[in-house]
């Protein structure tokens, strides 16, 4: 299969256009350097030592003897690029994660909210018209989040699409299968509602196939492909706005540092190791949708625990601490989640669980790369609200 | 009340902000004249000769005694001098007509598309942004579209809010109020679909007091205020891209053109003259949202009509023939629409009614301005799909 994975630097891009390439794909990545450009603004480095990227892909050559082209374009902004990259390359399906992922960098100021909906908006927008303009038959498939769907509720929350009756105001009752309600909590989960109505309008208009999958807070590090060489290692983000919950305990507690619990930590969140979002990726490109249906909707995670659990967890097979810190988001302190995601179980994943790779982490990552970590970029500065910001300002 | 209309100089915004100084209001126009770049890009003008904006702006301080100032900046570009409007002026309430407001014109071309979409986005992300920003205390008056509910369905359409029963994977029905599922039939109905999560989303997490107006298509041209000076007219559209259905209709009847209508005509869609929209505006203006309440939705508009109906009425009353045309949009040839529209009557709107003044229009704008129409410019060439365009080429 021909592929072009959009954003294929990232955290998540990288590790999969090397899984892909190494299952026999041809494997473009186009890239803008974003992410390292806002390591700069942010005054932060990955925790793990990340090679350039022209570095990455000599070093997978070398291993693997395949080569990953790499064109710099910024997806968002470079329609003309994009549509050549189309034209040119015939893709049988492309990979996009060409978005800004972090919810608190999201929130951080006017600035960064509205880069964040201008950039997301127009990449997955530019995506879509690109294919209907270069009448390429391609398979997107996108990184959505489980954000969308908000964690009130109550409902088992479905891949996708809800089954409801509509009260009308007549008196019938509609049964009717709708796209599940959206309730995104930051402006980033906010962009990523915004991409299923431009996926939904584009799929109903111009038969584009789609599968969105959405993805729950990833962990780990590397995968069988990032550990062949080091030139290959994956980021690690433990910072306040791109590090992700548990990556960010396992983290701390290498390096001493207590396990930093926001609010009460009764949020209940899906999680899934880097290694099966790679995989689960793959499933998705080798089972498109079916020519002329709705867009695919997958639920891609291995399990919910509440964020407390977890950092009790980490504290039990670590020795950390842990410390209970005002929540600088705008959320329901509890929530339960329960989520259906068969979907990628059904075409073959066997998703990794927790107890597989923790103290792993911990050693392999945590503890290894200590002296790269900069103990000041830890705390998560970035408020939902300006009351939040007051409520952080007096605690610190 | 202290009110700035942001899209003040177009086709809703121009008779909106002069009805407003009438009542005593004290308003503002923001506008960076797009819609009059728009007509040298299409090569067409308005049928009625508008003034320049200084012009107008002179002519209503002439009749009124009331200056209203003009800022020319484009919202979806220039978000500090927003963010400045809003410090400045510190407004009561600001009014939203600041997006591309033609179904067509955002079908054109992949430049159309992406215009379209980048522009509205940005252009209401930037206000909500700018309002949490400033600080100020402001209700946002967004125009909206019937056009976001979809026109499939067969239940009545709400006002926004849409009762259902969740059928939850574990056998309970959860009662819930949802927002009505989108289902937008254009990349401009999209954009308005979007604008519905950022409202939603900026309301939730910063409390944003918003009145979202989904309005049904516009007819007429003049209301009391741009009667009172000629420079004060208000624009008319005729152009396949622009015009609306019913002055399309209207216009077509006073040159001697047959009325063109698109497919079977089986389209019901949902009228309202624009001296009702001026007067609705006022009314949400007048009756915001209660603190911290949800997104207020009220559905704008006086009746529903099947377009062939119109047509068939327009060639009674006038002598016109009537020519049917392939359909360069891609929707259902025939559908219902049975739409709530109660809210903006309770609140004091009395319709104006189509047998009102339809002849007059056609008198008095339509046979008036004969001379200044351009009949290359009447046909629809805005295709939705490859395949709509190919039929076009082949009938034409």
């Amino acid at each position: 299969m021909r592929i072009v994975v959009f954003g294929g630097d990232g955290f998540c891009g990288w590790p999969t256009s090397l899984h892909l390439s190494a299952r026999g794909h041809d494997v473009w990545i186009v890239d803008n350097l974003v992410r390292r450009s806002i390591d700069i603004e942010l005054e932060v480095s990955s925790l793990t030592p990340i090679a350039s990227i022209s570095t990455r892909l000599e070093a997978w050559a070398d291993v693997s003897g395949r080569a990953i082209p790499h064109l710099n374009i910024d997806v968002a902004k470079e329609f003309y690029r994009v549509l050549d990259v189309f034209k040119e390359v015939q893709p049988d399906a492309v990979i996009h994660f060409a978005e800004q992922r972090a919810a608190p960098y999201s929130m951080k100021s006017e600035r960064h909210k509205r880069y964040t909906v201008e950039n997301n908006t127009a990449a997955t927008h530019n995506l879509l018209c690109a294919i209907v303009e270069s009448g390429v038959d391609v398979h997107i498939v996108h990184l959505g989040t489980m954000g969308v769907y908000g964690y009130g509720g109550g409902a088992t929350i479905p891949e996708g699409y809800l089954p409801v009756e509509i009260l009308s105001a007549d008196g019938r009752r509609i049964p009717r299968e709708i796209l599940h309600p959206a309730d995104p909590g930051s402006i980033y989960h906010m962009t990523k509602t915004l991409d299923q109505l431009l996926f939904y309008y584009y799929n109903k208009n111009d038969h584009v196939r789609v599968t969105d999958l959405h993805q729950g807070v990833v962990w780990g590090t590397n995968t069988e492909e990032t550990k062949r060489d080091p030139r290959l290692i994956n980021r690690f983000d433990y910072d306040g706005d791109y590090g992700t919950v548990l990556n960010r305990f396992l983290m701390q507690a290498a390096i001493g540092y207590p396990l930093t619990v926001h609010g009460t930590g009764g949020q209940t969140r899906a999680f899934i190791h880097i290694q099966d979002t790679a995989r689960c990726i793959e499933l998705a490109l080798l089972n498109p949708p079916p020519r002329n249906s709705r867009v695919q909707i997958f639920n891609q995670m291995a399990e919910t625990h509440r964020v407390r659990d977890l950092a009790e967890r980490v504290a039990t097979l670590t020795g950390a601490s842990i410390e209970y810190l005002p929540n600088p988001r705008n959320e329901a302190p509890e929530n339960d989640l329960i989520v259906e995601a068969k979907s990628l179980v059904e075409l073959g994943l066997t998703p990794t669980r927790l107890e597989r790779g923790l103290l792993e982490e911990v050693i392999d990552v945590g503890k290894r790369y200590v002296d790269r970590c900069d103990r000041r970029r830890i705390p998560c500065t970035s408020t939902w609200t300006v009351e939040r910001e007051r409520i952080l300002a007096r605690s610190s």
